[in-house]
């Protein structure tokens, strides 16, 4: 069973029975990505998205509709265990789902376990032991980079190793739950000591996030042309930065407090199987460019290992929301910009023996375009805080204000296929205690 | 209730009626760790060390023999409840085990409950959450800062910040569990380009864990007046490191796959109880030194919060244990060596709001001397590779050996106290698969 398994759920001619679900710009039939929720008088519980409802896959497995291998597994609290359901098992569970959700004749037994999305509450979907994040963004790397190192911006090690390190998993929340502004040690570049306090350089990172699925033994790589099968779907992750606590904290030993006092994730695990149709060849290096290492190096990966999937950036300030007015778009690119593919960064994680467990989550650093109108940070848009960003209400940003909003979005495409998205990945600071 | 509580389980005059246990070198009556261990025939349960055997703290707990405000934490597989318990809890239950332990009318009620260590496999005593380690041994920064940078080994954070990153939790693995030489991209000096394969300069290094009793919660710092009462114990640490991937990978994120395929820790948390009487003064710093900035710095804290701990390093190669012989012992030194104590860790790390978990555990990094017999990793006492160790065989080490073993041990001494030990954090080299 391989990432690409493709079967009647993602036909674009499915409907569904649910209101409002075909056309949805998240959630149509096709995507039926798997989270936790509670309605608004109940406890956690697995569910499915389907347009602007929820479906209780507890209820259901309950009343015996769902496939035996995964109904136990659907009356937990996280996903972890549907996480490391062999495959096929969850192939089984998304086709009963599609089935389920799509004829009119299962309305009547369903519709009182549907609840309207807008008043329920999203959980993490599952209990994350390790969460490790990339450096993939080989333009980030640059704009970055070049700001500390015009002539080199990129090290030697970039187009050898897919760069990563580990992050903090405690810290990790799902959207809509606000961050408060951290304090740290920070360093003004003219002054002799550094000084303790809130950050002036708040910012948001634009990522997407790899759930694992199937875990692998300490001390067992897993070789690239099994990479995909570890991969139970993916979100999106702002990894919340404060950019003067990292400069002045990051060596020898890379960025710690200025990354881990709070991460968000999009809620919906947007599953393999649903991405499947819009998988891509790997974009080619450029011609001076190495090849991976032959470790990292699968013609499939090669092949179809990169996603059709566009991401953009939303800011709404607090002046902006009392105006009562849109929130402004930041950036907006595509998710090739990755230099490593998803199979990649998985198969050089555990390259070392590495052990990844189902609900280990990866991010893949910061997705950047090549051009400004698709930087996915403000330390990239600002160029290190030098040119400010314009707001609709006259106001500028060089880094994140209290009262902003940041939202993540991302939608996958393809011809011949239903669009689908990852719903959002929203957070609003708060002030510092 | 503060890390200084002292009462009558430190009473050096106290015996115990298990045999062995008076004079133990780690686990006399004083000590009294807890971890969690199986019997040959049976199943994982906490426990307690005595002499040289464990007590069954669950089966102590069904016959109504601990306080009741423990008990039923005593019953769990893991340590995680009783770290969460309140400190007063944990009081209770020490001197409880310590009455129970040392009165021999409780002697037959309990001697069906004593399992010999030897007989026994020791488990991981937490999950852990989240993993950290730190930088704090100012001697082993200087020592591996040297190597790269002769006339400026610290760089310009290291007397302000204490250094420290994340690291994989999946991956520690108690005392006595082998581990796998890891493969992973290293580039020899004189290379164009890297290569794919085992670890040549294979490394130990010689740590103490911080164990974290009660948490915080997101967002809410962790002031330094009140850092050790978020310590529930210690442990000893070897973080197995493979200096050649290291050197290729870590810029500019810091170490990864370096260090994660593998951590060893002694299995027995020292409680900070037990840890009472060996608090000494932080030794001062040199007067060119900054001091801590204030939300590092607490009297009591600088009075009393550093460890009367002795830390060695013992290496046995395949062909020393064929010939019957002792261990070498590569290094002794004191934990003083630490630039910033446990509690300036504790308050660093959460001083963003990051929240700590009962269970995580935190690594001191590598405590070094500041002579060559108390370095604390390979890289250092071989200066790089360049100065080969001479084992009692006529072998030389720059860097580990497959079938290698190294044991980390420690013990903790003050006037007037019984010394405790921590037991041993031993594994052995496997050859890269």
């Amino acid at each position: 069973m391989n990432w690409w398994h493709m079967d009647e759920t993602h036909d674009p001619a499915l409907t569904s029975w649910v209101p409002d679900a075909d056309g949805h710009a998240d959630f149509p039939i096709q995507n039926l990505p798997f989270g936790v929720f509670s309605p608004a008088d109940g406890r956690p519980r697995i569910g499915v998205a389907i347009g602007p409802m929820i479906l209780d896959l507890a209820a259901c497995a309950q009343a015996g509709l769902l496939p035996s291998a995964t109904a136990g597994l659907c009356t937990a609290h996280t996903l972890n265990g549907l996480m490391a359901a062999p495959a096929q098992a969850r192939v089984d569970l998304r086709r009963r789902l599609s089935q389920l959700l799509s004829q009119p004749g299962e309305r009547a037994s369903l519709e009182s376990w549907l609840y309207p999305a807008d008043g329920c509450r999203l959980h993490l979907p599952a209990t994350i032991g390790d969460y490790s994040d990339f450096y993939v963004g080989i333009h980030h790397a640059n704009n970055v980079g070049r700001q500390f190192r015009p002539d080199n911006p990129l090290l030697p090690n970039y187009r050898y190793v897919p760069i990563g390190y580990h992050g903090r998993a405690s810290s990790i929340r799902p959207s809509g739950e606000p961050l408060v502004r951290p304090a740290g040690q920070r360093k003004p570049p003219e002054a002799t000591e550094p000084v303790f306090g809130p950050t002036a350089r708040l910012d948001y990172e634009l990522e997407l996030g790899v759930w694992i699925g199937e875990g692998n033994p300490l001390g067992t790589p897993i070789p690239i042309d099994r990479a995909g099968a570890h991969v139970a779907g993916m979100c999106l992750l702002n990894d919340w930065s404060a950019r003067d606590l990292q400069a002045w904290e990051y060596q020898p030993l890379g960025p710690f407090l200025a990354k881990n006092f709070h991460s968000t994730i999009s809620p919906w695990v947007i599953t393999r199987e649903a991405l499947a149709p819009f998988r891509i060849a790997q974009p080619p290096r450029p011609a001076d460019d190495p090849a991976p290492l032959p470790y990292l190096l699968d013609p499939d990966d090669q092949a179809h290992g990169a996603l059709a999937i566009m991401l953009e950036v939303l800011l709404t300030s607090a002046a902006m929301r009392e105006a009562g007015m849109a929130p402004l778009r930041l950036s907006r690119g595509p998710a090739s910009n990755m230099y490593w593919t998803v199979g990649q960064i998985v198969t050089h994680h555990a390259s070392n023996g590495c052990n990844l467990n189902p609900g280990d989550l990866l991010g893949t650093g910061t997705i950047s375009a090549a051009t400004r109108d698709g930087f996915g940070s403000l330390m990239e848009l600002s160029v290190g805080g030098k040119e400010p960003v314009a707001l609709p209400t006259g106001e500028t940003r060089t880094f994140l204000e209290d009262g902003d909003e940041i939202t993540l979005r991302a939608s996958a495409a393809a011809d011949g296929f239903v669009p689908i998205g990852f719903g959002e990945c929203r957070a609003r600071v708060l002030p510092a205690p």
